[in-house]
């Protein structure tokens, strides 16, 4: 965290002073990402705000991850009246989850990353047990494999296709048949991510999500869902939660993402399943006595409907932003990929880089005042694969939407007007 | 958590109807610990506080642990106002911690045991470390093995002495000397815990550490404080925590306990060994990204210097009890253990074993009113080594603290009506 | 073992007594694969010949492995004279080892296997380092996530292709380059496998060693070789060991495949490196401490230059073989692919699946006395990918390798002989 | 072992031509312990010896180690007869050696310490699990930690007593009985070790050993012997192995210290038990595919009667030179605690230190000559806790024992003389 802000502020200092390719650019700079293209998309930080005297009414349309807007009133009120009571609230919170999962029983965990460690934990409880995992999930490539390091677990991918899906016939053959051969690994469980981040917010299709379990049950092997965003999924496919869920045999949802909760997640699967994650979960030091003032927050993260309706809200507004990208030849796009909260898309045949791209998104300008009437921040972050990727979530209102297209066009047309003069230089 | 309460409720339901030896017995009950004598001193959870009709004013002084309590209300303050607004909160909490401690920099993590378990995998960071720790510590016997089962880190242990310390020499020849034979493992780490919980609350002298501190230069060993309960030991001792932590090079300290906040701890140390640390802490899945409200809550928790005279009336409290315990024939008490908030004691020639009488401090009966004016429910812990163990917190008042006294001594007195009836039969 | 020797058996017996699909077929069987198509390479076990009363004369090729050969007369002889006076031949065999290789220094450890995983431990030697490792490699496949379990190692893979080489810009995108962001791993070593077994014995080209070095260096990474079978890939390109290996930091060579020792595997590499995979032998339990008679044999193994050219006529009569398969329409066989001992090849619009032509070749029946003027069985490997493996190795003769063809023609005869019959079935 | 070497080496230089505090003493010198008091006593390494030329019949009578000797001439034999023909050999060595323990199968592996590791792993197979061992035993001390590094099976450790054993109610003290609550490791293994090496060979009554099984049945876990020695103690107690291993659940055997073999050891138990184990010793890199060479030696080591009998011999031996060293003022024995091939003793009030003492029996000098007859080289081991071991083994024969007496007063001769002297300078 503190290495990515020294980056940051080293990149953020370096580049403010430079006044960048043309005199009447670069003003005022967000913080942005100090990665290249084939970056993190979790590097999330805080953002100082460089603002000019005189220009203090920027507006700011933050699509870098829907990790960092601050809860809403219902998730802190609820916290203030619940602090301190505790326990109750933490068993209410599961109840409550593991009904909307259809699960058995449910756990809150500190993070996304714990609960996905202990379900791997639990379901590979062997000596010798692997998991099968996609080559561009979360768990492979961002939780600094603690499934090796922490848990012992040996890990072989399959690969992930652009919506988020295996081949089916790859993933059968990852499965180690020569077992109990003492040459081999235990096959024990396949990871799915649901909606999936690093391929722009696909939501896996149910047909294949009952494929898989079909194919795990005809191994004997588990199924676990990295579901941080599987709310979004849910939405978008207009279906219970449990629908989604009855295809698995445990999962792992964030409530602070597009929850809104501030810290916490939900590890829900079998009661057997949960008994032996709640071992699991201390010894990795997640077991928060006074947890109920985040089960408090978690409860209305989960129950508040409207919560919900926003989500649809995100996801139209996500398409409508996609629309406007789609229609500028300055850039590729596929229209169908975007299905939930997140926009991938590419650079096309233009000289400027993602991170060049997203940092004028960011950064305000004499000019703009003059062209769109206010400076507008756009802060998004530079993606896996060269990509760019903008997030929304409830704070991005469709108001928000139309002025990050505004920022957008002002952002190409400015590209447009230095081409010709870096093309002479 | 789950298991134990349902331990809980089986037997307070079981011990509920079951009206005791005499009539007059057992009408409340609170929820007592399902362990035998040699039990864990961590067994917490919450109570279900049965409430006879018409006895609706009972008075409850709640001795089981300092973590129970509800955050107060500048805390509760502050994480209202807090909520969201995230990372600065994170950033300025940890640099508070980290002057208080007198070390370069710290983490926010989300549990003591985390803490511990981070400062075991970055102190021993090479294939084939070691570290010496107290027979009786918490890391060694209540962290469910994580520095072995986590960390891949050997252990080898020191006896813990009465009053928390160890023999020097002893120590020293834990160190393993042989190294780099190949037989050997690399000893790295001494870990100290201070105030001593099981122990008693037992606070370690200054001279103590300096000697141990000597003694790991010497080798070239790291010195790690589980220091849940150091900001006691600071108070007690009547130093800044800084003064006790010039002689360790890391420290963990529980934000939960007596310092009020409702989840997290404190990991402190040098630059190095936190920029380290903040890896391990991601692969456990302890960095929760909008740690704010937490971090505003722990703020408060470290600053308040009302809590710190809190502190001071607490061990007052704790040293007044133990005294009635003193000089009461039916306990063995040393007086001069009581440093802190914790009174340890043990049952002497008395037919009853920890646990029933702990039962009957948690229970009001008939005659109670009449004896005490009021019904009065003082629930503590059976403890380690067939003790019993009682923990002031600043929910503790003076007050408390008599009417305390006021039940024990209606026990006792209970205990010797009965005495001749139960010699009898 | 057991397991595969008990299922071995199961059908073995089950199969013999069965005659077959017609009257004159299996009188004699050789323990056979019970492995179907996608399955182990190495489920080496014992062969029990049943003989049929008045056929005491079968000859046997057996094309399993080259791993099941007793030691020659001269390794014989040096272990005879060698036992027991210890040290002097491990450090000899050591000296002679890393002189072949062009390391600094060498280790005798007890299997190649173990070679493989003390080289990740000591090259990953951090929390969180990770390794590249191709999907098809013995390190990946069939050594029981070692790397995970034992070593806390994550991994990621390449696709390993049909020469067992890397596409080198798919090896460099498997670089983590987010580190030291906590999120990611630390991308600390390339493992590649040379000859590649699961490919048919393939010799990566130099070249394409400079490339991979060249690549690591860029970005700080070691590069470990499983060289099992390396001394195969010197004798195919007429190079020198040291001239392959100076690509490597590390090398496991295996001494009882083709280089005919009883037990024992060579790890070299610089100094440092060895000094720390001493430790890691240790903590494995493979660091014997009378290894002298292991040693000896392990030096005549290397020295023997009759051995080096024995090898170039395995190969020889490897090539033979193939082509004699090439030139049957039963199959598909690259000629090109087979490089060194190793040859590899697919049943082509057969009915039979790899399992059942492997058993008519392990197999004599009567007819076969008439036809080859003896009975002659042919043991071989039903392989990865549907594929039969065959391998020779100094005690398969140039005339053996023409009866194995001979019997290979008889084999396609009675195939072509049933086809008809079970078609109108 | 290079380590080891080098150390030596350079000790060895650097006292060889310091010629001793007398002018006569230092002509020869044997490699000897380059450890000081608290040293290990598995740091076995080649010797070098330094013949000064015209006293080439010097005579050694080398008690360092049981591990050094030659393979006597049945087992050359066994392993020139067998080389090669493999799996038989090891399946009949394996059904041998689980016979002779009274277990149901048994597992050939390299070492025994890996033999204790795979018991460790397969014993405590789940996350979590805890083993109780002797804070003395060579698997605490001298196995460089590898049940936690490799396994994560954490320890909690009991006194060894002088006698090797433990006091039982502290080993009852030491299962965790709070499991499972989630604080808590779960309890699963007793090891014990005997003969115990660093008590000094030390017998385990067969009475302690039923004590401890009963003990372990009562709390559901399993007992483990690390019986390297464990033949020794057959032999003193004049019992067949299986009635001392009737009391555990698995065993470790060397076959490579008093049994004579060059390398292995056995590793036997339930049938279930060593089924998991050999997937534990393959991931370790222990299952040798050739091991037949080994196991025809392993056989001979066992059955071997006549080896048996040199047992008895070397106790006889052994305890004749304790009763010399018993009968001299210089040093401290416990004639008793002489029960197999091992005697440790202590210097007493003597201004030599242990690898001072251990320097004069290793040396010949001058005068010695004249007063023994011929030079007499007795290497031995400064030893754990600042005491001396000398170990017997088959090449050390009756009359070599009266040598090493002879020697031994010899060198207190010495010491008397210079005694004066050192006192005046």
């Amino acid at each position: 965290m503190k290495a990515i802000r020294r980056l940051s502020v080293m990149t953020l200092s370096s580049r403010f002073f430079l006044k960048g390719i043309s005199q009447n650019v670069a003003l005022y700079k967000l913080g942005h990402s100090p990665m290249s293209g084939r970056s993190s998309m979790r590097g999330y930080y805080a953002i100082k705000y460089p603002v000019l005297e005189g220009h203090a009414h920027v507006r700011v349309v933050d699509l870098r991850t829907d990790a960092v807007k601050k809860p809403g009133p219902a998730v802190l009120r609820a916290m203030g009246a619940a602090a301190g009571s505790g326990e109750v609230h933490v068993t209410e919170l599961q109840k409550i989850a593991a009904d909307m999962c259809g699960m058995e029983d449910a756990l809150l965990v500190p993070t996304a990353t714990m609960g996905n460690l202990i379900a791997v934990m639990v379901h590979c409880s062997e000596r010798g047990d692997e998991m099968i995992v996609g080559d561009l999930s979360h768990l492979h490539m961002y939780e600094q494999g603690g499934s090796a390091q922490v848990a012992g677990v040996h890990t072989t991918t399959a690969t992930t296709l652009p919506d988020g899906t295996f081949d089916l016939e790859q993933l059968e053959s990852r499965i180690r048949l020569g077992y109990p051969l003492t040459y081999y690994c235990r096959t024990r469980l396949i990871c799915l991510e649901n909606t999936h981040n690093t391929q722009g917010g696909r939501v896996m299709p149910l047909s294949f999500l009952q494929d898989v379990r079909a194919l795990a049950d005809r191994y004997g092997l588990s199924v676990h869902m990295d579901g941080a965003r599987v709310v979004n999924a849910a939405v978008a496919q207009g279906v219970p939660l449990s629908t989604i869920l009855q295809h698995t045999h445990s999962v792992t949802i964030s409530l602070c993402k597009v929850l809104g909760s501030p810290v916490g997640a939900i590890l829900a699967g079998p009661r057997d399943f949960i008994t032996r994650a709640k071992r699991c979960c201390r010894v990795l030091g997640g077991s928060m006595v006074k947890a109920g003032v985040l089960a408090a927050a978690g409860k209305v993260s989960l129950q508040h409907s409207i919560m919900m309706g926003r989500l649809e809200q995100d996801h139209r507004n996500a398409k409508i932003f996609a629309q406007a990208v789609h229609d500028c030849d300055l850039f590729t796009l596929d229209l169908a990929s975007v299905e939930t909260n997140i926009v991938r898309f590419y650079l096309n045949g233009c000289s400027w880089s993602p991170s060049e791209f997203c940092d004028r998104m960011g950064m305000v300008c004499e000019k703009e005042k003059a062209a769109l009437g206010q400076p507008i921040q756009v802060p998004m972050y530079p993606f896996y694969g060269n990509s760019i990727r903008a997030v929304w979530h409830p704070m991005v209102t469709a108001e928000d939407t139309q002025l990050a297209i505004k920022k957008m066009h002002f952002v190409i047309s400015q590209y447009m007007e230095e081409k010709p003069r870096a093309i002479k230089a």
